[in-house]
């Protein structure tokens, strides 16, 4: 076991066991400083840039040792401040662990290490004629390990689930460099408690996911996809409960208020869909298949159910391009948001029966405080994106009364049988409200886990709850 | 508080908490002392009856302030003892918390208490058009309570998981009495630690399920069904990973060894399957659609691997009595099994390409140790149950050496990517071998996690691991 070196502080016990790999570099430092979330800027102190497990297990044997705290990034695309070393110390980046192991096309299964890009992954897999579900808007930039930090869903989370449906076993490097699995390679497993389950989703706080199994699909590689208008949004969160009601389960079924497709549209400069005043709300209907044959039925049997629910005219995408154009125009909104104004995320979730409740409680909390709001999100799910707009909203407005404003909000929620995030996490940014989700008996719980798993309280302290 | 009350023994404060409810009837107890696991008899000294969640909280309470063991039992159709009071204590039946609470058309959920039948379950929500997939070869008898302990599975795991895949959330009454919710009624959830795939599967070591809300599915009313025999057990087996990279998904796939089809046709006196000395195993292959129109597809893109796997012609079952009888089969292998001899059922899992290399395992160390086995189980995850039948074997190398070969089998699981159990659980008859499947790590992690939950001991002692 590896325990502190008389006359070596840590940063020097940290390159006499990794050299290169450490950068104390300010610019580095400043890059792994923020994520994806608001405006936060967090350095620290040093960023280890690992290679390989073996690094993993370098790291937190000197984090160890001299009680220093450890954050794991991916690619820094997370929105709750979950990558960031809020409390210092070091930045362990897997960005750099990116290989796809093996695929294994007798179980339809992938080894992974955790820098792997989704798409990427995504893509690998196709070319097997194999598929994984999971897709972020971010998928293009953000990793499986920062997916399973965060238990991150997307769009097709609404048929295939989110990156927890997905995973069969993991390793990983606790707080003290021992390396664990949490599962077995099976596709079923009732042996001892599941340690995978528990590691999807803490956000780094158990400890550092270094390789992962998962499940994969034959690739249902035919689609549908249609952008349907409502004149209230009301309607549009009203029909998505009605078209599970029918029997028919898209592979995404995604809301977009008006003002988040006009700010996509004007962040990505794609005007070509016309948005008149008389469209409030558009939900992006896709069904999927193995055969070609399997789409019709599906479709004709969600154009009565859009029929009664009040729906304008379907726009259907007629080949491969149209439906990137609406894909990049839905996968845009988040950064058009955040490229219009400052502003804050929640990613409140509900039952999806709530939606309509959900969306009347934002605007009614938006109109007494007095701040915009853009939704859009998984509404398959009722997993709504609120954005809160600071535009012109005083400062100290901001600061003082919006949390104020958020707690109200999250507070509906919980009411509407919801909680406060469906695939962020909580991170940094929701761990003031995390109290409205849980009592104390249940707090007390997963404190006591946390200390299990991490006795130092080194593996990116600051989050979940507050110290 | 509920604390110890001077000059009250525990059975005493028990009854003067639960009066009725409570039961030291000999015959109650020598009722509540076994499950279907085995020959196994371990007699609690009190059986509670559950009627509502109060009387579990006073339950837990009293057994708190007095140290007392509980043991949650259900239906007590388990295969690994799971439900038994080894170290005697408090049997607490679950069997009269029997209501389907709720049934939520609007988000297609359903909030059950844990002693309803799974079949029950079942048939209630498929009169609204739902669906809820998991269905052991119990689900006749079998309680949705035990079926979250032990992570049951069954047929259709195959194409929708086992019981963790439907749990949203979870009411839990903990070792001292208090009752939290373990997530939110949500699809997604990614806030804090996910205590409610913790529960499912600890076997009732963590706490004391009293409601659940399962997730549900659009009824896929129509699917089709065919026996398909095989001259030899390992191109059975390989048929399977073929089937799957054929991008066919069946709704369920099932092995049966040749002794398994005709120790089920002796059980239930059907012959009318004939089943000669050159079909060494069958197939048992569902296909299944929310339309009529989506079966052909499907059983078109079968027949072809079928025939290039080296299968005989397949059985069809023309209509609802034919496939009832086949299933009827299927699901009584299990008890013919226990009828013909004493034996031993291991619920082995491996990937599911590795099935020829575990049924060809199987045989080796029954030649060599003397057994005879009769294989039958869900292949299609790879979930093999092996049944080792005492036939004449002597009582001393049954007690002796058997242990030793079943080591053997679980060592050959795991090398091959497998593990103990697939979805009976670990219980009381498999924690021998606990060591097998986890390092020392894992186990301190998963005692610590124990030991967050239940600091005393109390709930169900003596399994999953040893002493």
């Amino acid at each position: 076991m590896f325990g502190v070196v008389e006359n070596l502080n840590w940063m020097d016990a940290l390159r006499a066991r990794l050299g290169e790999a450490v950068s104390t570099d300010a610019e580095v430092l400043s890059v792994h400083a923020h994520d994806e979330t608001e405006d936060l800027r967090f350095p620290p102190q040093a960023v280890v840039r690992a290679r390989s497990r073996e690094d993993v297990v370098a790291t937190m044997e000197v984090a160890h040792a001299y009680g220093v705290p450890v954050t794991a990034a991916g690619a820094r695309t997370g929105l709750s401040g979950g990558a960031l070393a809020v409390k210092g110390g070091i930045a362990l980046s897997l960005k750099g662990m990116d290989r796809v192991v093996e695929v294994d096309l007798a179980n339809h299964q992938v080894r992974v290490q955790p820098g792997v890009i989704v798409q990427e992954l995504q893509e690998r897999v196709q070319r097997d004629g194999l598929f994984y579900a999971v897709d972020p808007a971010s998928r293009g930039t953000c990793t499986i390990g920062g997916n399973l930090a965060e238990n991150s869903g997307g769009p097709r989370a609404v048929k295939y689930g989110v990156t927890k449906d997905w995973v069969l076993n993991l390793e990983v490097v606790l707080a003290d460099g021992q390396v664990i699995r949490t599962g077995a390679d099976t596709l079923k497993n009732s042996t001892g408690y599941n340690l995978t389950q528990l590691m999807v989703g803490s956000e780094g706080t158990l400890g550092v996911i270094t390789e992962a199994t998962l499940k994969l699909l034959p690739w249902p590689r035919h689609n549908a996809l249609m952008l349907v208008p409502f004149a209230s949004a009301d309607a549009a969160c009203a029909a998505v409960a009605a078209i599970f009601q029918a029997g028919v389960q898209p592979s995404a079924l995604e809301f977009m208020e008006r003002d988040a497709v006009r700010l996509a549209q004007d962040f990505t400069g794609d005007h070509s869909l016309e948005v008149g005043e008389d469209v409030a709300a558009h939900l992006l209907i896709e069904v999927d298949g193995f055969r070609p044959e399997e789409l019709m039925p599906q479709v004709e049997a969600l154009l009565p159910v859009l029929e009664g629910a009040g729906a304008g005219e379907p726009l259907f995408a007629d080949d491969a391009a149209a439906k990137d154009r609406l894909w990049f125009l839905r996968r845009r909104v988040g950064e058009a948001v955040k490229a219009a104004s400052v502003y804050k995320e929640e990613d409140t979730v509900v039952p999806r029966g709530r939606l309509p409740e959900l969306l009347r409680a934002v605007k009614e909390i938006g109109g007494r405080y007095g701040f915009r709001s853009v939704c859009y999100g998984h509404a398959g799910d009722g997993n709504l994106h609120v954005n809160i707009l600071r535009d012109a909203m005083p400062q100290e407005a901001w600061d003082e009364e919006l949390p104020q404003a958020i707690r109200e909000l999250f507070a509906e929620v919980v009411r509407l049988g919801g909680t406060l995030s469906g695939e962020h996490g909580i991170g940094w940014v929701q761990k003031p409200y995390i109290d409205l989700a849980f009592s104390a008996a249940q707090l007390e719980l997963m404190r006591g886990v946390k200390r299990v798993f991490d006795p130092k309280g080194l593996l990116n302290p600051g989050k979940i709850w507050p110290d």
